[in-house]
């Protein structure tokens, strides 16, 4: 059991399944760890601890009995907390909800993931209401990243990032609305899947912009997303955006290879200037052998309709409390909910149109290739105690960029893994986005295997110090 | 062909299929009918005369080669003028849009009604786009009512109803984003069909509203309609809200009869004061024999959330005219759409918001009734030299009180057929909406039918005096 924390969602539920560890076993590993690295890192906000020996023994028990306990037999995991867990309050990284009464009941990704065999350990910590790029927290404190703890894991699922980059558990589920599961990812090194828009019900989970709002996993593994994207997907009529589709057969065309697709390189808005974002695609590109290039035409605006559309939703859902307890509300919060609230109707339903617009231009791209690769951040994780980083050269406020690559892609819900490359910047990783056509994200897993299968990408557990038992 | 004015689009195509009488000869009767009538109605705004010939001699050169010409042979028609007529610039009610170029081909449902064998006969006129209740216009004159030429014909498909009404064509296009085809249906005395949203293809007409436009048919018989919604539905890659559906089988099942229906009477909201409307009300649910009542929960706020989007969505469609060109809109229009440019986001955000919640609450009271039936406007044709009506005894002014039955229906997309009771007040017709489940149109063209079939619902061509030829 020394090495656990090292071990994939795949090789845990292997052996569970083998009956070479139990259930129980693994959600003991999994508290061991996280109460041995979560001090430093605040990626937890509430541990299930009770519940999770609970299911462990329940596993365990079904196990003995011959029964078939799922893909993800006794595979701890955790979930961004804007997951609805029966019983526990659904913070979504804010004050304002600790006075809200505990979930009734869990969301259905939890309620799917359990019925594959996983256990849940609890809910992680993020950035506030999502409305966040960094992984910072004024309520609970900002989650710190694994492989360097005086630098940010990103956000706002920056406790699933760092829950999984730490080895607390293999898998976490985050949600991502303009980059919230593929900034943690990139700079995290993980892989992390945003399935198509419509693909993973968000039901039982408190919403942030329902026109963008993704639900989705992070794991250490293309595999383990792929396992998990399985048990996850699927229409729930608690959401009706979730359609009734014909399911994605990730795990079995996972190890395809990649030669029949036409593989492009983002050009145009999706050229990164020269430094690690950039080292980091051609890395990728080269051990694809990639000679196309594609851009989207119209991501800048794109982007910048995504921002307007999410500060208009957001003020929309937090209106009440803005007018009766705006002191409840971090400050970057409030005042980006104050913009979003001051902004017309016309400009967002502009903004809509230009959506559908973009999409079909988009589209019209994927009929000539099969996968776009981007940077998934234009720079590795920032240190804590600065607010710039060197771009192009130039120190600037870091901020304002973090969304560039992201943005124009979750705004039309294509599907994207993210995916890890090591070591770009010294010690620190950094990611690169596998986008693919609407409801193909089969594609992009292919992709993502080939290059953890060729050594290109690798999602490594950080090297912490562990506290004494 | 003395009594061509008064045929049904099922009877002129009977004729024309059976050799008793050619396309030509039917094209014929109704240019002449429209030459006679439409100076005092204002019903037309462009006469596509030239290719209603040719395209009636086409037919009739089919006819005598024994093909099958299609359910519509034969039958004239026309469409409001949102609706795209290859050559013809879409006016839209506008004096704007005459500075665009013409149109450079037919909108689908053109194609669709004339592959069934009809004969486009030209354009209609229509409220400013189509933002109107009342038939008026500012540009090209206000469409007057066939029944009473003193009286409002209803909008903002006037023109649509106006010349179904006189005879002129017996099946007309309008479009229905509040109640636009209802309206004038009621107004006209016409049997009208507002689909469920998402049935009609809107390709290739000038929008309104996108989150509520509906393209439908209006008409003098039950069957008509049915005829024209088989021709005209169906998935369009132009219309990404018009959906891949199971095909209604409207023409079928129209005598099948309506003794397994649940029918209630609406109740609450939709429950009218003594009146006119309440008289039409009574004299369908007598002849139905209903029991059964049901209201709408929400109602009001659905209605209000209606008004608030289409204030929106038309000014964000209209902004660049409204800073550059003010002057050349309608004064009623221009006032609207400033309202809607000074709607805050989030407003409109928490309008669409409700519409989903107010959809839900819908679907649940359709679990236990199968139709719901309601006034499809508050009083019959107001006079065109008084802005006030009597409602509920008081002489009140009218406009913002006509769309208070038909808005919060098509706020979420549910099927209509307005169905005509004549004689109702005085000389005058009004209408009852007969309102069904998503996507099936076929329990109220049922409904309809059977009204039709028992007397009492009739359309009879208004009673005109015809100029001299």
């Amino acid at each position: 059991m020394n090495d656990w924390t090292q071990l994939s969602a795949a090789e845990i539920a292997k052996d569970v399944r083998a009956g070479r560890m139990t259930a129980r076993q693994s959600v003991e590993a999994s508290l061991d760890r996280i109460r041995k690295t979560d001090a430093d890192l605040i990626a937890f906000t509430t541990l299930t601890e009770a519940r999770a020996l609970q299911t462990a023994d329940r596993v365990d028990a079904r196990i003995a009995k011959g029964d078939d306990v799922g893909p993800l037999a006794g595979v701890p995991f955790a979930v961004k907390d804007l997951v609805d867990i029966a019983g526990v309050i659904t913070r979504a990284g804010s004050a304002i909800n600790m006075d809200n009464a505990p979930a009734d009941a869990d969301a259905p990704v939890i309620t799917r993931l359990e019925a594959a065999g996983a256990i849940l350990m609890g809910a992680l910590n993020m950035g506030e209401y999502a409305y966040d790029f960094t992984g910072e927290n004024d309520h609970v404190g900002s989650t710190r990243n694994p492989h360097d703890t005086e630098r940010r894991p990103g956000g706002s699922s920056g406790g699933s990032g760092a829950a999984t980059a730490a080895g607390m558990v293999p898998l976490t589920i985050g949600s991502d609305t303009n980059g919230s599961i593929r900034v943690p990812s990139s700079w995290c090194g993980l892989f992390g899947l945003k399935a198509t828009y419509g693909r993973v019900p968000r039901s039982g989970t408190f919403p942030f912009v329902d026109s963008l709002d993704h639900i989705g996993p992070m794991a250490r593994s293309a595999s383990d997303l792929a396992l998990a994207l399985e048990a996850m997907q699927g229409v729930d009529a608690g959401d009706p955006v979730c359609v009734d589709r014909p399911a994605c057969p990730a795990v079995s065309t996972l190890d395809k290879g990649v030669a029949d697709l036409r593989i492009a390189r983002g050009s145009g808005y999706f050229a990164p200037p020269d430094g690690p974002a950039k080292d980091a695609l051609d890395r990728v590109c080269a051990a694809l052998d990639v000679k196309l290039d594609a851009d989207l035409p119209g991501a800048a605006a794109a982007r910048a309709s995504a921002a307007l559309i999410t500060a208009v939703e957001g003020a929309a859902t937090h209106t009440e409390a803005l007018q009766t307890r705006p002191e409840d509300f971090g400050r970057p919060m409030r005042d980006r909910l104050v913009a979003g609230a001051l902004v017309p109707g016309i400009a967002y339903v502009r903004a809509q149109r230009l959506r559908r617009q973009f999409a079909e231009d988009a589209a019209e791209v994927f009929r000539h290739v099969d996968a776009i690769l981007t940077p998934a951040t234009p720079f590795p994780a920032p240190r804590v105690d600065s607010d710039t980083v060197m771009i192009d050269g130039q120190e600037q406020p870091y901020r304002a960029h973090i969304g560039i690559y992201t943005q124009p892609i979750s705004f039309i819900g294509l599907p994207v893994v993210c995916v890890p490359v090591q070591n770009i910047a010294g010690h620190l990783p950094i990611g690169v986005q596998i986008i693919a056509p609407a409801w193909r994200e089969d594609i992009a897993l292919r992709i993502a295997y080939a290059l953890e299968q060729s050594g290109t990408c690798a999602a490594p557990v950080a090297l912490l110090k562990e506290l004494p038992a």
